[in-house]
């Protein structure tokens, strides 16, 4: 329904105005036309779409890339298996998957703007920066990765300072004892994302450890993510990212 | 120590080459002249300085906020008692000192730009809120505050989706169930800062259910900081800000 | 602003279409007439009014109670410690107040219907369960009182069977182990609501063991709330007891 | 052994009141007659009986289906696994199972009355949402469906409000932030059973965020029941939807 | 009500047999005249009458106490304060109060017969080990002390070990890592009632250390009781010592 | 070494007293013939050797079972897995294996004496109850089973009350929400030992929830043992059994 | 007992052999001269005693004191109050109290050798530092105070870093994150005992989060000692020290 | 780059003084030739090469391993399965992998000084003491393993007490109640650092429970590290045993 239909037919006498105050009580937001409603779905499917696959029946995950496809909508899907995403390039064979992050994508990354600049306490923390970056990357930020960085060898840390400063945002991606946020965000002025990962084992409690030392991080401009949480991470850094390289474009 | 001034004094001589490379090696890092750091610090001094006060000796406290006095600075105090107030404007009687957000503050808030929306989802929140809006406008951010908009009467907050999507940045300050953020980050594509408080009992777990509410937000663009820490929100929403209202400056 | 006078200005003609779908864009939900809203919030003040005291600004507590005091409200408050009583009671020598419940009352109790039975396990319960006793009272629920059941001595509430299955929901109130939820609602077909209380030591850590106890009752028919919450489960016992007591009324 | 008869027996002398009395303090409680025990679970047939499948033994399941089902009655299995579906209907070729629910059953669904909305925050809570929809058909109540209207896009779910609200009661089932039940609980006006679900990842700790998040919300109106507790919930929504559909009747 | 009477009044038709049998039903279980239930409160009337002290109100405190003393019942109250006690022996002046265990008791110690050994780790255990063994003596055992035994010095232990093994049941009262409990166990073949206590600080958190650590003793014939909870430790290792003193009593 | 033999070569002068003192200080304690020791080791023994099967390499395993099986002692192996039973009963044809208490064992179990009753709350904790009664058998006491007496059907548990109570000692084996424990100690006067069960799901958080429960059980005489753990319970059962059964023989 | 003069009467026939064999088993461990435990003991004498003093009861305590004094031992104890420290300074004038680290001392600080580096992350783990630092003194380490070298800030830390190398072992001691265990042991090749400090809020959990991060240090050599507990840092920095400076001492 | 090659320049004037000061602030740490974080990693290599193999991908991993093989280093991988250790053993076949300790290594263990003695509760804890044990080894220190000495059968460990004390450094490894450390540490004035296991079940919570027992522990000279983390005990003791047995060599 169109807000501004209505309006002329009650202007016209088409319409009657109670009837119009009826419909108008009774309708779904999203077709009552608010505008800002709108403007942030558009602004998000600008973005292009992201579905979270676990959990999602194989014929409703096929349904779901299709339909996007079909529209011409850039679609990622996170946290994919293998077998999912063999069911998707079946039906779309130019989807492409990586193992690594577990991201199935349909449709290019966007060439990106900005910097984010993803980094990792050590080598097992990747594939949750991965899921951090590609998704940044199919966001349109461009990305990037300074990995295996962890405070156990600060001066591998203080050798790529200067690349992580050129950043407008940084994803810092640690399990374990999880200190790298605190202490890029010591170094660095600009946001830092934290990401707890559930690398670790014992009193890691699954991420519980370094999730605690990130949302106590005595630095200032440290926020914390859910544990493993690379694309959550990405959202709020491509926001942020895009706020600093377009701000005027908004 | 100077490093232009030392290397001046190897290329006349003044200095031997072994000298130098052993006082290289000794100085303190700030001494080293690393600009980066310098210039790090100097951005933060840019913002004020900022004092955590709890725990600190009488003496300490008013001697910390006296020095910055002295050198011109603009400092803030968090968490202060009333007692610690009353010792600082007894030496320093400009200071002022806000008992709802426990903020003591030496020097004038600057003119804010940008802008950072500061919510709660409850009048018992405020105290939390107004740590962080009073921190983000220390550092110089303008601030839109929002209070008592929780989820519990969603169209209090539906009502002021406009004045929360003005902003670069949203602190959703919330404590019991949390569930402000995730809604808000809903309604607004903004980065959201989530700032679980401790009001509540029982199975609160002084703060434990909304940090883990916020954690587990479904909508994107949600980050969390620790339990009552305003502060911590106010200065990654700052930075936030800076590089959307400021890109260039940086 | 009202939306039926807003229809009929476009219909004369007094309001232009395009202003009007602006004004229906930004208009505050409550001001749209949504009449669900306004109804439910009708439902709820017929209840009178409830306001949580801890935390509150004395001036503010006190504002809040003359200003539903001046309008004709009944109103409540829940948790209020003895001196917030005293203020209430100087701005409105009516007000009652019980140091046992910890209620502030202004305006009688209806006359209540239906019935609901309030049980606790111990004495020490007491205190709780009299919050969730004349919450439902002042809601409008008629509620008979079962303390001191507890299941160290079963055949305590054995002897008391036939009066909790009189009522149309039971709220279960108990610390320590919290077993009488479950052992009720394993003798009883009507809906219990437990109350797990922080009463009890040790291992019992401030209520969490009741809270899971009650949460992993094998009877049917149990759900929980918060520990220490009387005042939540009076509300939902009271929907309850208010459907079934007169179902056509809604 | 029979009360009545003993009775008589006393009054015609043929037992001695001296051995009656033994008789009756060694009974067991079931022989007594005890009226309302036996009421009770006469109502509790009522509705069919249901079995807690897991950790049961292939024989003995099989069994218990096929005493029910020769005695003509209804009987409803949850939590099974398709193996053990394989099983029961190998016994009994008319028994039906859905693998989302994990439910048996055997006997048809009565006509219900009444009405429950079951409603899910998203796609994967649709499991446990399932098994609170067919358990509360099962026992005779009318389930209205109305499933992914989590409030991380919070218009979906205004836009069904007419739909929640024509129900007796509510189950809100939702993993990860479980922010359902409170915002629905604050925008109707009857009873709220929460659900939260083990759906979620890293700091959703197997459910404990949602239900946390449940147990502290703000809202008047929920009670909650175990992680992915969909049978619990629709034991006591059907209780409550019984009361307000049929409240004569019991 | 007299069951007898009832069967003689059946007898002799002065009551109908339908009648008699409603009011069977309708007894208060107590008034039935279940012999072991009332031979069970015998026994432990027998051992005197206790009273859980905190949050009872003092008129309730004073009044319970009064009632048992002037029915000549012995009586103790556990966890009294200071304030407490003062009422009851104001009340009752031949009362006596140890403020190291918090036990306010009228009426002798009875002659003990058994044994138990109640052990601590350290010294900070003695007010525990003090309910504990003060508890046990009131209702009729023997006890034996052994007080500041903790295994960082194990010799001290292994020095008492005659007096231990002569014991029926041992208590082991300890803090801290809470060690003592499964040392013990593994030392002297009878059975030990393990009682964490709250001493200590840090990762004690609040008596949760020795709790776990008691309940995975891998030494055979421990069982615990709550954190603090001494009186629970000798309800039990007495009605342990009384089995094995007086085998043939009961 | 023999210390007899020691000092008769003091007295004969074979050995000197600083060498004997020498020799005294560096025994092995089990050498220096501490009688205790020993003899609380062929008590144990009396009652035949148990193994703790998870864990152990397949040689070992079996290499155990031999040589207790060559020395003719009675041997009992709990935990095991299906394969390990396969393993030894190839070494030993006459050992006997329990797939349901997971028990495998060596010899007869001797004619019990006393009694200890046996109590589960639902029939999904019968392996953990089996794993406690054959555990009893087989160090000689008599035990009585009663299973599935939970308290949401209150009265299968008081139907067997006599049963119970006749009894030395009850073990009480409950998951879920684990109140059997508290119910069976307020109508029994005899030790209850407690065994919270991994039976259940969410909110049980496997275990904790009945382990917690039982710990704050409000009735007297309940200790506890650690989640899962039947074979302890019946260690202290026997204990407690042995002592009332035959107090004297000690 | 002396067991030389035990073996010499047995060696003259004064004693005979049974005699002394049942002598020697019942000796208390002290007594039998086992010249490892005695010598154990004369070691920790060589330290001083040290004195837990919460909960001691004033008389104890003083009485304590008062003996070593008597002695001629040095004596330290450990969190003091303020008026425990005035009760032993009357009873010994000499006795020294710091409130900074709650010490009282009797008896001069042994000149240490060695060296101890005592680090903490902020000004507000001094206490627990200082408590760490004169505990080492007291038992004759050397300790060189390196404070507020926390990792927001790492520069502060890099720059102290030969002094930190130049120590046998180093103590942590950090609140908050707790970061600062992990980087310096990334830096430095000594033994790092870390302590966590309840410095911090919210998420910090009085010293979880900080203890969590330090168990999961990646760096390697790094071990953790209880929350808060300086004192038990230095007594095995103080081993290691004591190792390092005097090997052939031992 | 080489600062003093630089200073020479400089002072030769083939390098400006600007142009020199803007190297050395960009010259990555490590290439500052900071001798001390050269000579670290010097020491650190001289104990060989150690591999956290868990999570790596294949051919990273056997990349790692010829890339240390081909330059003579030795290296060892711990954590690693039975098929990492196959690909590494196809490439170097010099390489050894013990499957109970899960350590692959390449190159000899050098001749042990020192000694460090290596204890365990049980035989379960025997995997964790092997990885400290071997671990030990390959970095230098002569380890004595004392196996299966838990204190639930404190005999057998006080008849290995002088083996224990003569090593410089003791593991405790232990799972379940984990007392074994305390224990120990009163016996031994040693450092002791405790390794608590998984091994136990229940509310063992997977080493919760000795985790929090050797945080607890009341003797002094105790630290702990994570769970089941036998490497980083190895570490530590090793550098303890190092200080030690070679104080001067340092």
């Amino acid at each position: 329904m169109d807000v501004l239909k209505l309006l002329n037919q009650v202007r016209s006498g088409e319409v009657e105005v109670a009837e119009a105050a009826g419909l108008l009580k009774k309708l779904p937001y999203e077709e009552l036309g608010f505008a800002k409603l709108d403007h942030h779905r558009e602004l998000r499917r600008g973005c292009g779409e992201v579905v979270f696959c676990p959990g999602k029946a194989p014929q409703h995950l096929v349904a779901i890339f299709r339909r996007f496809h079909e529209q011409g909508s850039r679609v990622m899907g996170t946290r994919a298996s293998e077998e999912q995403a063999g069911l998707v390039r079946e039906a779309i064979p130019s989807a492409a998957y990586d193992p690594l992050s577990r991201i199935i994508r349909v449709g290019e990354f966007p060439a990106g703007d900005g910097n984010i600049a993803v980094c990792t306490g050590g080598t097992a923390d990747i594939p949750v920066a991965e899921e951090a970056a590609q998704s940044a990357e199919f966001f349109g930020s461009h990305v990037t990765r300074i990995y295996d960085v962890g405070v156990a060898g600060i001066h591998r840390l203080l050798a790529k300072l200067d690349a992580i400063r050129a950043a407008n945002a940084v994803i810092a991606v640690a399990g374990m004892e999880g200190a790298l946020a605190g202490v890029v965000a010591g170094l660095v002025d600009k946001p830092v994302i934290a990401v707890p990962t559930s690398v670790g084992y014992g009193a890691s409690f699954q991420g519980l450890a370094p999730l605690l030392t990130m949302l106590n991080s005595c630095a200032e401009g440290v926020a914390v993510v859910n544990i493993d949480n690379g694309f959550g991470a990405a959202s709020i850094a491509h926001q942020i990212n895009h706020l600093a390289a377009a701000p005027g474009r908004e």
